[in-house]
């Protein structure tokens, strides 16, 4: 899997794009002018793990509670834009790391949109071009189709013709750091539009399905979505868009990443599905292992990568798990096989199969 | 999206590949010879939407449940052979409507595989070529790495390669009804052993990511794979595998293909993840939607595919709920505006809008 080559901007102090790890983002769901509110949500979201945190930027109250916010957190904002133009350079001179304007707000044209390029080159300020399939026109996408598209691929490729020329009218005024979202709900009309792009622009991508729904739905959405562009190489920062707490959009993501082989997991925990063959309660020892491994990070334990293999099946588990730095292995008789790198260690009970795997995990210090 | 060329073959009733709907599959975690709790599994997955399930079987009382089994449930039973070579040809004298081997049971030279093929031809039964990343040797890998692939390609297209023998060898001796599978552990290399059997093969593939661990982990794993093959045509049914509850994998595999479209959902829900202009409990809001569509379906109205949009900011709502068949936005004020196809019905309180939407969705008899 190679990663699309692409320009590395900068989100504030955070890479996007080029060779740089894709970072996570999320969304406040509390009035930015809340700023009690705002400071403990992005707080909470750097905690979990996001890289970058997106908030609603709407009238001077915002802007004066970006400004406060950019000196509490570590971590970059970007200040969503939706209707009023005056907000988007006040955010830029508050310090946001980056705006994210939809191309129908300023229109390339416009005096306005000159005045937008002129305050994000003087601040070093990244914009996000952000377009969602909502906001096409009807007459666009019938105009596509009778170039002998279908609906869905005709939406795509006017989401992103639309994305391209915004991008282009930036880049002709001199600004550099631009980052491009196309984003719909259905699936399908997301990855063809970043496709589309992809192969078109040398600009970094943003991705995420909208309006992705409920957290179980949306998150297989999102993971569906997102998930084929990254396993293509595309894919720069992400979101998972979920209608519910941020820190569960944080969780998902990274997950995302994970399964992709987008971001080192701190361990990775294999199981098998159980079967008729199954004599060991199975998912109770996954989530034990997934535990122990939670308990000894939130410890402060460093942990470097390992591969867990949590395997029921008595004959194919150890051969299976070979390849895992660590594996437990079900016998017939309720037991647990425990192995290293295909080696037998010895057959324990679940609580000592435990401790044991815990002692391999986080070695004590020698001498103890 | 174009879906691969592909045989559609029959499991029992059932038919795979071609232009056939994708069934979801999953797989008894009690013992096939436990006979009643088998049969109360499968009923179980059966409500939860299972189009074929799959069950262990290991020796004679394993071949003797799955014959009472079969006369029991109308669901094709896949028979899932490990170890025992007698339990394959057992099975499908019972009544199997596949069996699923392990390349590495059945050597293509050996009479025990002239045996099997004959068998399977004379009852008209499927078979499942089914190769699993941990059991290609690591000598092949080594050796397609000396021809220059990177590890996790050589150990998808050894994979592969080593699943097109088996399947050839099966057509020449004239069985038919043959299905692949090519699981691994890692979704990289899941999708890449698809991508290389598919562009060599006219056989139907069943897709699922092997070992995909927990449940939330799991069904992440398994949306990114999953979800990719199936965005690019591949896959003809799919399984999720998970370390838990069977009807889980039915749960996430029929969200899968919704999500990519390979499936009509009963209904779709999108949402829009709140933010800061959020003044109404969305979430609450598409729970409440989500949970009235379960009640109308379990009470058995038959409920047309609608695609009721919940948005909770009050200018970009109503414009990106057009397209739905029902929209809800929330208002500044937070009340809700209800729409149909564009046009606004009122504003509404929570309830209100509850009350209105269930008449939309299973109108009252007329005259009432």
């Amino acid at each position: 899997m190679t990663r699309r080559r692409c320009r590395q901007i900068m989100v504030g102090a955070v890479p996007v794009g080029g060779d740089a790890p894709v970072p996570v983002q999320s969304m406040l769901n509390v009035p930015t002018r809340d700023l009690a509110a705002a400071a403990a949500q992005l707080e909470s979201l750097r905690r979990a793990g996001a890289g970058i945190v997106r908030l609603a930027v709407d009238g001077e109250a915002d802007v004066a509670a970006l400004r406060e916010l950019v000196k509490q957190t570590p971590l970059p904002l970007v200040a969503d834009i939706q209707f009023d133009r005056a907000s988007a350079l006040g955010a830029i001179r508050a310090g946001a790391a980056a705006v994210r304007v939809n191309p129908g707000l300023f229109p390339a044209e416009g005096a306005e949109f000159s005045a937008l390029a002129a305050t994000l080159i003087e601040h070093g300020t990244a914009i996000r071009v952000g377009a969602n399939s909502g906001s096409i026109g009807e007459a666009a996408v019938r105009e596509a189709c009778r170039r002998g598209l279908d609906r869905d691929a005709a939406l795509a490729q006017v989401l992103a013709e639309k994305t391209l020329r915004q991008c282009e009218a930036l880049e002709k005024c001199g600004v550099y750091h631009v980052k491009a979202a196309l984003k719909a709900s259905s699936v399908g009309v997301t990855v063809a539009a970043n496709r589309f792009f992809a192969a078109r622009s040398e600009l970094p991508l943003h991705i995420g399905v909208t309006e992705a729904g409920t957290n179980y739905r949306g998150t297989i959405k999102s993971a569906c979505g997102i998930g084929a562009l990254l396993l293509e190489g595309i894919g720069d920062t992400i979101r998972v868009s979920l209608t519910g707490a941020p820190e569960q959009e944080v969780r998902a993501g990274i997950a995302i990443l994970e399964a992709c082989g987008r971001r080192d997991a701190a361990s990775e925990i294999v199981s098998c599905p159980t079967c008729g063959r199954t004599a060991v309660d199975l998912e109770a020892l996954a989530g034990r292992v997934e535990a122990l491994i939670a308990r000894l990070r939130s410890a402060g334990t460093v942990l470097p990568y390992r591969k867990i293999a949590v395997m029921g099946c008595p004959v194919n588990g150890p051969g299976e798990a070979r390849d895992a730095d660590f594996g437990i292995a079900g016998t017939r008789t309720g037991e647990l096989l425990l192995f290293r790198r295909g080696e037998v260690l010895g057959v324990f009970s679940a609580d000592e199969a435990m401790e044991q795997l815990e002692k391999l995990l986080a070695p004590p210090p020698s001498g103890e």
